[in-house]
């Protein structure tokens, strides 16, 4: 069997999210199966590096998919954007080892979020960003980003329910850009429990705007807690941008 | 009276263009009227710098009518964003002097073209940028824009029927940045004749991809007839984005 990995970036406005629900034609994994079906003639199941959230977008989401057709990787490349709806969009398709599993494989990923620090709204960004209206302080916030760095415990940064995994992360880089008035979180990680960014993001708007301390951040790592950090922004400002193998 | 200033930055691509078309909904004239009315209780009318088509942008059209109410420009500005559509939102109110009039004051204009220059979409940006897959001559492009900067007669690149009015312009930058795979084409000028932005767009791209010479830029300007200029390209890719006084 040939293994295919696609590279794909998506504007998640419409969309419930990646994974697939029953029949519904409202998420990203089902229109792109539906299409290698039309493409293939059979069922095709492709397995997606992670999950991403209704509303959140991708820049770099990757998933693979077994076939045993011989079509050539250009024309897939060519059907799949000629007949997905056009805010999903193949970049890239290549043939790869059998044994590649774009979830298993999957070493770290790398996220960004987008904060519009303005009381006047903007008319372009609005689904590609998340508005706050009052003044955001970068030094508490680069010093909180300073915190989470590195190896640790990130449950209390989690919707996760009790779970046997391993809930230990390491953030390798965490940043703010300022454009304007967007601000650019960027996060890379060897991976993201669930909701971690958008929950780490709340907590870090929180300390911006002066409502709990740069010290929480410590507090929540000792207390292991979801209840002690803060609220869980939209999903409407975040983008999987890469994923790394 | 008083005579107030709006500076408004919209996405075009749900609408017919900025001028009121009757009773429709689907402008952005219209739109903005209407909670003006819903604001004052009374009818107003509205001066746009100029009209944009349907599917442009704007990030900062210019627009001023006149009241006798007594409403503070921040409680209009807060008004107008919390009832207008969020792909509307008015930037800016100010009270100006009773003689200052959004069309005839302006002294000029500065508009943007973005091309997305790749056989891949872009997912994001395809209500804001046209996609032109054929690898493009920047040099051959940036020669052509050295020829149409100055002061000539640009009714060969406009989509006028013949008029008794003057068609000279003055266009004073004329330039093209790339940032990956976008293409952003910054036009300055004293005014545009009707569609001469996308016009001169669509014999630049002709120019670039090789289909027609630099010197058919000599020859327009000497025919003086549309028919010689370039395909008018669509609107999704041009924005508005200031207005001079």
């Amino acid at each position: 069997m040939r293994n295919i990995k696609l590279t794909i970036e998506y504007d998640g406005a419409r969309y419930l999210g990646w994974q697939r629900l029953g029949d519904s034609e409202k998420t990203i994994q089902g229109k792109i199966e539906n299409v290698l079906k039309q493409l293939t003639g059979t069922e095709i199941e492709i397995i997606g590096s992670g999950r991403t959230d209704a509303g959140t977008h991708a820049r770099g989401q990757v998933a693979n998919f077994k076939t045993d057709k011989t079509i050539p990787v250009a024309e897939m490349l060519e059907f799949l954007n000629r007949y997905l709806p056009r805010d999903i969009v193949v970049k890239k398709v290549e043939e790869v080892p059998e044994r590649f599993h774009a979830r298993y494989n999957a070493v770290g990923k790398k996220y960004s979020y987008f904060v519009w620090n303005d009381a006047i709204p903007t008319a372009f960004e609005r689904h590609h960003s998340f508005q706050v209206s009052q003044k955001l302080d970068m030094e508490l916030m680069n010093e909180a980003c300073q915190k989470l760095i590195g190896k640790h415990d990130f449950i209390g940064f989690s919707a996760l329910k009790k779970t046997k995994k391993s809930t230990v992360r390491t953030i390798e880089e965490l940043s703010i850009q300022r454009e304007g008035h967007m601000l650019h979180f960027t996060f890379v990680g060897d991976g993201f429990l669930y909701k971690m960014v958008r929950i780490i993001m709340g907590t870090l708007l929180e300390i911006g705007s002066g409502s709990r301390s740069v010290e929480t951040i410590d507090e929540i790592f000792a207390q292991k807690v979801r209840s002690e950090a803060g609220e869980t922004v939209p999903a409407q400002g975040l983008f999987l941008d890469e994923v790394y193998y």
